[in-house]
């Protein structure tokens, strides 16, 4: 596809390059965007000449980043929780919640009760709210169908996304996201007879970018996960994993041997587990959101990701118990607010970091040859982004060089 | 003005009456508008036959509530304070952000700078994004002049907002927000020399509907407020109070006995003050942005509030320092996360009880002769309103009978 150069101009450039300014910072910067990637980016006072003649947009004085990856996310889902949620706070214990069918088995009927169809059309309005405030690339999860077909449907769901909406999606399978009622107390015979067998026909069909699983007391052990993490690897699947949110099971260090691209959550990470991942070069995730809901009070720590150069990711993880939450910019106001990350940080960590998470290289920053995914502020500076809460300054969105 | 009859029909109407079901939720019903205002409500089948020929408008079985209302805001203010919130997360300390102009200096010099129209071009985006979560009425302050003229202007700019935006604004003089620089350790000299004058000379322009003062440590004790309230209540205007956020010191109780219409924040209230506000009649402003930001942890005391039946509103605190914040959704899921509001609290906060803390008594519920300021959303239970973090399910905003 040969289109027609164009250049961007009259703005300031939060590249994310990393290594100079802070934020990769190009004040009054030019971007030649060609062939929907990246063609040139500098200061408009050194674009090349064979860029002079081509057309101009100019952007006001704004600032432009590269588009926001939101790296975690369980975005196609069934229904929603608000009754639950409504009923824990007039006073219901665990058990009446639970009598009363609530919990992820409320998420995981629902989503059975689905076809990919509706999984679809329910997403898509959480799907264009991850758009409007600058989103071009979700991860999706799969992990409430805890059986086959439904794991597959949700997998289909997500990879139909982008026919609806201008978006990229990564897949990552979650059969072991909880064991299901049938499996109670038989977690490894789920992991053989339904989640190995599932993950082999979502691989063969095209669906699965990651191998994802929910390492925690009440999910899965990381011994259970290792015949799982064996399948992922001979098929060449990168893996992710949800762990030490509630408690320090050693799920990242697993991982980690495995060469994860992330391990998310990661509250209860101790400085061991951050070594592992440094070694690897796993990407960790943090996601505030579920903090929050939850009332947690440990803190994922940030000190020894920094110091051990850890890098960092935000998401929002979208889902309907402990996340309900679509905007990637509350994210980074809650990575800066709840646990102290920097503006920076924060940037990086929906930019340059989540697209490290994803296993990506074309993306998540502004430089030569990356993908013209571009967001546009009204601000005046990058740290507004994260200073705001809950208030959209996207001007305009771009994607593969498309307004 | 005698405008159509139109009937709303195929919705749900969470009306926010009290004593009878739940939001005061009327399921299938239908809402006749006339001249603005509200001229029936009730289950579709019971419509009178006088409304059964006119047009009808079917909202798809959504959801309809009063339209929002935002009981506290300083959304009028020169200028932001990201560069704070930056160097604050890079580590330093409040004398290095005070010797670079930070604190709330930094907003009073940029508020101080503007004119009329540059704090009203300023305040829009912050509006709009009000009014795209359902917002019909908000309460502005003055408070970041600390001098005559400023003071005078921010209550320009805020009754200025209606000519560009269809929304109605209530308007505090919060000339005792904070001590400015030149009367420092001579609080009762400002309140005598500044205050009182440019009260009467703001009311004397008709620019002020209430009286409301910070009495806190950092800035007013509650005996240096005693001539301030003594001259609103011979000006006939009602008193509203910040009291209580950062300690106890009987600012409540003081406000309480001048009738106050609320007491703000309120996170150290104890119960002899809880107990004078139910007394008085005063609402209880719940402002969770502030309490996050600022990473409090004595949560304002809702069970006592509830038991002695003071109301409770609730509302953003929209201000550049402690809550940059502009969705009043957000602020009711933090009022039930961070503080186990339920959920038909927060709705009840936002409407019937909101529209109590501003003295007004022609909004914030559904009921017959109450203006037609409603809000319809894409959502199946009241509930989901405060369930969701940081999305907006709002369908349509009507204003006035005005869609
Ligand atoms: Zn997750
Ligand atoms: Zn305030």
């Amino acid at each position: 596809m040969q289109t027609q150069t164009q250049v961007l101009t009259d703005l300031d450039a939060a590249t994310m390059t990393e290594g100079g300014a802070p934020y990769g910072l190009v004040p009054d910067a030019a971007i030649a965007l060609q062939d929907g990637q990246i063609a040139w980016i500098g200061a408009v006072a050194d674009l090349p000449s064979r860029f002079a003649d081509q057309p101009r947009t100019r952007l006001g004085g704004r600032l432009v980043t590269p588009a926001l990856i939101d790296c975690h996310t369980h975005v196609v889902h069934g229904g929603h929780r608000a009754t639950e949620f409504e009923m824990r706070l007039n006073g219901a214990s665990y058990e009446e919640v639970a009598r009363a069918g609530g919990g992820i088995i409320s998420t995981v009927k629902a989503t059975r009760a689905a076809g990919v169809e509706e999984l679809v059309a329910q997403a898509l309005p959480r799907v264009d709210a991850m758009l409007a405030v600058g989103v071009s690339v979700i991860e999706v999860k799969s992990g409430y169908g805890l059986d086959d077909d439904t794991e597959l449907n949700m997998l289909r769901a997500a990879r139909a996304l982008p026919d609806h909406r201008p978006v990229r999606v990564l897949t990552s399978f979650l059969g072991a996201h909880a064991v299901p009622q049938d499996y109670k107390g038989r977690a490894s015979d789920y992991i053989h007879q339904v989640c190995v067998p599932t993950l082999r026909a979502a691989h063969a069909e095209g669906l699965v970018d990651a191998v994802d699983a929910f390492c925690e007391g009440i999910a899965f052990q990381p011994e259970e996960l290792i015949p799982l993490f064996e399948v992922a690897t001979d098929l060449g699947l990168p893996i992710k994993i949800h762990a030490e949110q509630l408690s320090n099971l050693g799920g990242a260090k697993l991982a980690a041997g495995y060469g994860a691209l992330s391990a998310d959550h990661i509250e209860y990470l101790d400085e061991a587990g951050v070594l592992d991942m440094a070694q690897a070069g796993t990407v960790g995730v943090i996601l505030p959101g579920a903090f929050y809901t939850l009332r947690e009070t440990q803190t994922p720590p940030i000190d020894l990701l920094r110091r051990h150069a850890v890098p960092m990711a935000l998401a929002t993880d979208c889902n309907p118990g402990s996340a309900p939450m679509t905007s990637l910019l509350l994210a980074m106001n809650m990575g800066c607010t709840l646990f102290r990350m920097t503006p920076e940080e924060a940037l990086q960590g929906v930019t340059v970091h989540a697209a490290r998470a994803l296993g990506l290289a074309d993306c998540g920053q502004i430089s030569v040859g990356r993908r013209a995914d571009l967001a546009v502020w009204n601000v005046e500076h990058p740290a507004e982004l994260a200073y705001r809460i809950g208030f959209n300054p996207l001007h305009t969105r771009i994607f593969g060089g498309i307004f």
